[in-house]
């Protein structure tokens, strides 16, 4: 897998060139300096996990045969069409939740000069995807599958966006409201389905199968949430409490406490005042939500194995299997 | 056009219906209503002119045959995806732009409770175009055709919104940079593409048209702009002149003005002191640009007529003059 990230890594380079070089608008050195930079702070600065297992799934499932450059070529660009649509996703969600940092640096929104016109430059990355697949997949007998299954992803993804958003609207808190089936609910929408049902379902595409027939990979895929879905390890929380998010340790918090820790959680939840974080953090920890967590995470692992081993392709089993591997135990 | 236009406005309904009933997302009354409100507060409240534009033009594609009531209904929903992309564009131009009030209501980002939850609401506007587009032409012979021109068209759109941005950034203000080129690149890609070749080209394509055969018509409508572009009465010149914008006014008047009239302009414009805005309005008047803009616009307009008369296809010509007609002399 050494020499397919490399390649993998090379291809960003020349979509990004393509991408500067667009005979669809007519760029200026400084629109193109400007997309540019914009491109380089934000869209390959992640682990790449989704954009490579693109290519790691193809190979799956090409059951071993040696890939041919363009091959390799292909599910590269398929993958980062996915980093791509990250970035749009993150570019944005950093906007409307005021945030500070992403992947170690400032948010792209709070660079001098930039503000506002971060929104747009969302828009713009978002719009690449579109160029990229119709660059180099147009003539394919998936292309059409290709740009439904982008757009109905990124549905569901601003469709969990929103109830993400209008969960934690200020002024209407009711921590009864909150439940592990809304949270779940977010998590499958906002980051399920472009984190691990989008990657598997390019390679599927571009191994010319058709989706309809992997409904139940789709399903196991959904699952892989409760082995990824709540690494708010208790220490590194972000501003979660704060922000009056409805998390897995909140509404496991919920599920677990007694009355008295209730009254505190209900008073202590949503509240900028770190003296009222910190008592949540306690609370957490004295409900070893932590150790709930580890037992979940490991059954829902096991779980899986048995829903992937039932799965009649074995190369479809590889796939499941590999990509698992890379996010069980792992951060965010 | 009456009928179709109350027909037309029918159809929102049963869009809208089908996205808040949309299978590929979990709803639940709270996201249900959120969404409709949203839709109803931005998406129906211009004049519709684009959208009303698909059906008019496809019907005169059809050179006066009877439209059947499916067609009436499909090309509505192709015209309804244009105020989509419409509604999905300015809801993110006024989170940019800072803006107040549009339509003559406060911008939907300034209601209360909203905010930047508006960013992602411009984002799911822009998936319904999709859904739309899936649900009513997936099995088109055109489907992929539409899907590759609404991208397209967009990324164009974006990009015009980009330099339009990028452009005015604070702190290099530098009225050098302006010219009429500039400024017309910024209207074409921001404004031209998705306002007068959009339309058409649907239409177009429903007509069962390869778009590529008609680069000339494409021409044509870019051109469109003259007659539309600068509609800036001095009178409502809304805050171009304070956000430092390369309106047609400025550079028709960097273009016109002696060395004096300049001095002012460069120490004037992008101002926000009121006595500023009044001396370049002042300038504006003194080199009669409402004058030039009119003589300017009436030669584009004859010259426009005349290409279209050129064109081979009396159906296309009849398109073109009623699409001329629409917009010639009005307001945006």
């Amino acid at each position: 897998m050494g020499d397919l990230r490399s390649k993998f890594i090379e291809v960003y380079s020349v979509l990004k060139a393509e991408l500067l070089n667009d005979p669809a608008f007519e760029f200026n050195d400084t629109s193109r300096q400007w997309v540019e930079r914009m491109l380089d702070y934000n869209v390959p600065g992640g682990k790449l996990n989704r954009g490579l297992s693109v290519v790691d799934s193809y190979k799956l499932l090409k059951e071993g045969k040696e890939l041919t450059e363009e091959e390799i070529f292909l599910a590269s660009a398929l993958g980062w069409c996915i980093e791509w649509l990250q970035a749009y996703f993150l570019v944005l969600d950093d906007i409307m939740d005021g945030s500070h940092t992403r992947r170690g640096q400032p948010c792209w929104f709070r660079l001098p000069q930039i503000g506002m016109i971060a929104a747009n430059d969302g828009i713009v990355l978002r719009n690449h995807i579109c160029r990229i697949l119709k660059n180099h997949f147009r003539g394919k007998p998936y292309y059409v599958d290709l740009l439904d299954l982008f757009n109905e992803v990124e549905f569901q993804t601003a469709s969990g966006q929103m109830i993400d958003l209008i969960t934690t609207i200020e002024g209407e808190k009711d921590l009864s409201k909150y439940s592990l089936p809304l949270h779940r609910r977010i998590v499958q929408f906002k980051t399920s389905y472009y984190s691990f049902y989008l990657p598997v379902a390019c390679a599927l595409l571009m191994a010319g199968e058709n989706l309809e027939n992997h409904i139940d990979v789709k399903n196991i895929l959904d699952d892989y949430l409760d082995c990824f879905g709540a690494p708010e390890v208790i220490g590194k929380v972000g501003t979660d409490i704060e922000d009056f998010k409805c998390s897995w340790l909140v509404v496991k918090a919920l599920e677990c406490c007694n009355e008295e820790q209730k009254k505190l959680l209900y008073e202590n939840y949503g509240k900028a005042d770190p003296a009222c974080v910190a008592k949540v953090k306690e609370l957490y920890n004295a409900l070893d939500l932590q150790g709930v967590f580890t037992q979940f995470e490991s059954e829902s692992y096991e779980k899986l194995i048995k829903s992937i081993e039932a799965h009649p392709s074995k190369a479809v089993q590889a796939v499941l299997k590999s990509f698992l591997g890379k996010i069980y135990k792992r951060q965010k």
